[in-house]
């Protein structure tokens, strides 16, 4: 659907010294993305684009990942309502990697029901064997049976 | 090196709701990682960890990657003296991503010379086909070939 150009891939020096945009998707045809929230900084969450996504996410502003489970595209919010409006695009230096700084509609992202998928610590720099996560965000956003219903749960063991 | 132990998969409730750490790795053994000021908020760099590194991030409280390009672990900073000192380590909903909020020995992360990986914005948003990078970091904050000398560059075409 989308006319945006990637440029192919000439040299170290164009990749990270230009401002061309010349992404590498993996042997998959992926990057990885993580988003942040634009007005606390927080990571949301983690996900992956194939250049569809990409350029749509570009496009249309709002953000579009591919499900490695599902291989497929999503617009993020589509059952949920939580779109994510885009604020700002960064790109890294090999240009391998996406950081997507968004408004979230509804205040949260994760399917869980909190705010951010990031919602327990790991303790970290004891000599201990056995972990036991902290939860960090205390109580959930949202009810996820009376946002997602019977859709099944995206998470695979 | 490290006794510490991951925890089977055995339901999504306990992957998504308990305190046990279940991390799941992809099929090449690896789960990607963002990494995140943790004065600033500001998205460093995004890597990947396998069990090992994962591991030893946990016990020690520096960051441990492990480079696609080169298949083995590396502690960031051991070259070039940026090492990062881990404050926070988050795991997402289905514990296959990671979030790392460090302090930043010498105040750069990225082998290019900025503060951060993702120095360039994408703009978004319009009908252009042609995109052209922003550089949102106006200068470097070191020169890498002075801090890295005749070591290789990590980006690959």
């Amino acid at each position: 659907m989308s006319h945006i150009i990637f440029e192919k891939r000439k040299s170290v020096e164009q990749v990270e010294e230009s401002t061309e945009l010349a992404p590498k998707f993996d042997q998959s045809g992926i990057l990885p993305v993580v988003t942040t929230d634009f007005y606390t900084g927080e990571v949301l969450m983690q996900g992956f684009m194939n250049a569809e996504a990409f350029k749509k996410t570009i496009k249309l502003g709002e953000v579009f990942y591919y499900s490695r489970s599902r291989n497929k595209i999503w617009h993020k919010g589509q059952t949920s309502g939580l779109i994510q409006k885009v604020k700002e695009i960064r790109i890294d230096d090999d240009q391998d990697s996406v950081w997507l700084r968004v408004k979230v509609v509804g205040g949260a992202s994760c399917h869980v029901g909190y705010r951010s998928c990031f919602y327990r610590s790991i303790p970290f720099g004891d000599n201990k064997s056995k972990i036991v996560l902290q939860f960090e965000e205390k109580e959930k956003v949202f009810d996820p049976k009376k946002v997602y219903g019977d859709a099944p749960n995206p998470t695979k063991l």
